[in-house]
């Protein structure tokens, strides 16, 4: 019979409107893909199948509208393409100069964890970022930064949570514990060079990945040769 | 009776996959605010009332949750806060040199329409960008563009209606009509315009709206003191 999948993102939402305590909160690492049961309809005209809208794993099932429900955000990237980007990772002191993770060709990856990200996260992420066809070659020819190849700038971008509430005012809310994003952050990156290092092109390239820090001001100069930005979420 | 609202995102998702041919389609500027019918559930324990994400709306209504229901997502927009940045709008050709848009202190927002957007969507996401409290001044007050006051960069960004599917491809459809598009994009810098003009504080500042252009490969540099990255839905 048809049903509808309730959007488990809605009742996240419902929740962020209670007050829910979530002080010492421990990760859930062993539910990586929190489904919601679909909800039996009474026979009617309507019939609601919900596509995630962007599900890296679409590839390897055959008919992936009917064995999956929806999933639960647990990380929103904002991805640009970049001919040179770098953060400040550290600044001038003591005489000493400022430090700065620098990049050329390539991407910058504004990177969010939500209080739902569990551990194999980052694995998703990592595999999405570098093997998805980001890239505009030409105007038919797209590539992912791996074929390309190209550099990864990751930075630490907890804003990209942020919801408008009344007032005029901005909710950041919904985000992971600063150590727990910390760690899922500093696993992406690790995930992120495996599989850079696993690439003979990008070897052979000497391209690398990068990243900002957490918890820090972190100065910043992007340049590329046209803007494109791409919003993804886990 | 409790009602499930569909979400319209997800019919236009379903209709994406269909072979929908949308050539020659006017664009609908009569109905700015599509709404879906509430589908009846029968008795039963679970009550879903979908809350939109980004609704600037929220403020003008005693009881949202009540009586407005999903809206179709017409435009999606990045917004990055900057200490400078430039796009190019004309490239060095003929002995003339290129020419910049450039802001010093404000925001660059990235911009798409989709192929639901109405003419009076312009005014709402022009109205929420120039007075929503995006900025963090201190670790605890927020001020708008307008209350600081900045500038504003207008990029428009058909690839933020990018969705992964199989094969690591990206698909990029649901934009509106590059005329629409255009027009859209225009009206919005208009009114961006109109309500820096408004403002007191900003004329006296001397801070402006500038933007980039539909269709042309454009150079671009930003820079600033933090990366704050905020995504609008509207």
């Amino acid at each position: 019979p048809p049903g509808v999948w309730i959007l488990s993102e809605e009742i996240r939402d419902i929740g962020d409107l209670g007050a829910r305590d979530l002080s010492g909160r421990q990760p859930d690492t062993t539910n990586s893909c929190r489904r919601t049961e679909p909800l039996p309809l009474p026979d009617g005209p309507v019939s609601i199948l919900h596509f995630p809208r962007n599900s890296p794993t679409h590839t390897q099932l055959s008919s992936p509208a009917l064995c999956r429900g929806p999933r639960t955000l647990q990380a929103r990237t904002v991805i640009q393409q970049c001919s040179q980007a770098k953060v400040k990772i550290r600044p001038a002191l003591d005489g000493a100069e400022a430090q700065w993770a620098e990049i050329q060709e390539g991407m910058v990856v504004y990177v969010c964890f939500s209080r739902e990200a569990t551990e194999n996260i980052t694995d998703e992420i990592a595999n999405t970022l570098m093997t998805t066809k980001l890239f505009r070659k030409d105007t038919r020819h797209w590539a992912s930064v791996l074929e390309l190849p190209g550099s990864v700038l990751l930075v630490p971008q907890d804003s990209l949570l942020g919801e408008p509430v009344p007032k005029r005012k901005m909710q950041f809310k919904g985000g992971c514990e600063p150590w727990w994003g910390a760690q899922l952050f500093s696993n992406l990156v690790s995930t992120c060079r495996e599989l850079l290092q696993g690439s003979v092109k990008c070897t052979r390239a000497g391209v690398k990945v990068e990243q900002g820090v957490y918890g820090q001001k972190q100065e910043m100069v992007l340049s590329c040769a046209e803007p494109l930005t791409v919003l993804l979420e886990f």
